[in-house]
């Protein structure tokens, strides 16, 4: 297969979905995009590399390209939008057979069409370790983004679904805990309902509960206080709830008065407890300083 | 360092300029951008990666850094828009000291500013070999963008600058051919002209003249002819200037009876053909057929 055989058939598959602001997809050298009146645009990328964020043969393609697609749109849910169209580079490996760039679109157009997000373009190539890169554009109502930096003391801090399944499963490579890792879900619909409620601050959960909650609680120039049972996934290890990355849920505060229901969409919602004064960023875990450590690629190597 | 501590520095260096349209960028999990009114967007997408687009040592950290966002720059021009927002995915190969990252961001930072591109977000990693990702956000006036469909049969073919000067680099490693290989040039002046003169459809050489001119021949649903001395770099062989990548120059078409300047910023353009019926995306070079060959990634591995 060449890229230009490799691009017809994706070209094919992807076709603009109704509404989704895509003027010009697969096959040029930019895409083009309109938001609608009114919106601003959300945009991120995210790479997605072999020995880096998953050793070879642990995954199978389609697993692998829904994987990589749901990691950027998770990104778009911790704002509050909507996602429109993405752009996946893919570095297919040498060690893969033919089938693998058929097998990675797939599982990454079925998450796609799934949450109707318009693959637009990106690139191709080989390499030894397969490289991929995806972009998500997503969508918007001006000035209402949710960011990481709106907390104030006071607020009440959530998270959605259960954590440390992800790093559990990446441990024990087995059952609910390696799919909770293996195939993530994007909180897109948890992230319209933040908006409506009117979260003050958001991130997704991809480096762990410690240090994303740091990073919204420094953001926001607020300290943050954890003293409330934690959702744990079954089987999870304090260490994997506190610490583990890529759970992808969303950590999110409201004011005091707001009425978060308890679930949504089946995903429970859970108060931790309170983003109060202090040292920008500082973090308390049931009345003791805790660490915001989490997965940092500068410093560990452990996944 | 850590990733935190990169970022830091980062977000310092990267202050959204002026007009750029950037509301929100590095330190959050998307980027935020709105375009003006009456405007749409141009997106891209590039990898370059160790070991495809470059080996390791061959080029300072600051080339590196400049031409990964030169290459996506490129496709910004080809569509003639204005690249208003880059995000940057790094994974920092473990060779390289801790002056890198600095130096891969000071030539990408250099570049940016020259064009008021802003540095909005991004991803930092660790891996073994320098994977990198740049996402560039453009704009054009609503249904304003060049494409490569607009060709019609009759249009004069034109080339910017001269050809094979990349490829010529790439196999001597010396002199202007290698300073053309490593540190070309993206032409957004260009573009911008190109859609004042009314330009019928535009593409950047990024694999060779052959190809780049058979997919704008194919997408116009045309063919071409080249019948035209070509603008040769010094010393590049016919080779090079046909089939070798990385020129970055742009290949554009109008109507007949268009006046296209002789140069345009020192650059010059020069009339190499027109486009013809026939089977869509064939090719003619002085009378005889040509090979729509150049660089594929899942063909060849010259470079």
């Amino acid at each position: 297969m060449s890229e230009l055989e490799i691009l017809e058939r994706l070209r094919a598959r992807a076709r603009p979905f109704p509404r989704s602001g895509v003027r010009l997809g697969i096959g040029d050298d930019c895409a083009i995009f309109a938001a609608r009146k009114g919106e601003e645009l959300l945009i991120t990328t995210d790479l997605l590399l072999e020995g880096v964020h998953f050793e070879r043969g642990s995954h199978p393609p389609a697993t692998l390209g829904r994987k990589a697609l749901a990691r950027a749109l998770s990104d778009i849910a911790a704002m509050g939008g909507q996602a429109r169209l993405c752009l996946v580079s893919l570095a297919a490996p040498r060690w893969a057979g033919r089938g693998f760039i058929d097998g990675f679109f797939r599982g990454l157009l079925g998450l796609a069409s799934r949450y109707k997000v318009t693959l637009a373009g990106g690139d191709l190539t080989q390499s030894e370790a397969l490289a991929c890169d995806v972009v998500v554009c997503g969508a918007v109502e001006r000035g209402g983004a949710l960011t990481r930096s709106g907390a104030r003391a006071g607020d009440r801090i959530y998270v959605s679904g259960v954590l440390g399944g992800s790093a559990l499963g990446l441990r024990t490579r087995r059952g609910a805990a390696w799919r909770r890792h293996a195939a993530p879900e994007p909180r897109l619909e948890l992230g319209a309902l933040l908006r409506r409620l009117g979260a003050t601050a958001a991130i997704d959960l991809s480096d762990g509960l410690a240090l994303d909650l740091h990073r919204l609680a420094k953001a926001s120039g607020v300290a943050a206080s954890v003293h409330l049972p934690l959702p744990v996934f079954p089987g999870a290890s304090f260490e994997e709830v506190l610490h583990g990355g890529e759970d992808y849920e969303l950590l999110f505060t409201v004011r005091p008065g707001v009425v978060v229901p308890e679930a949504h969409g089946g995903v429970p919602l859970t108060c931790i407890g309170a983003m109060r004064r202090g040292r920008p960023g500082a973090l308390e875990l049931f009345g003791r300083p805790l660490a915001p450590v989490g997965w940092d690629p500068f410093r560990k190597r452990d996944r």
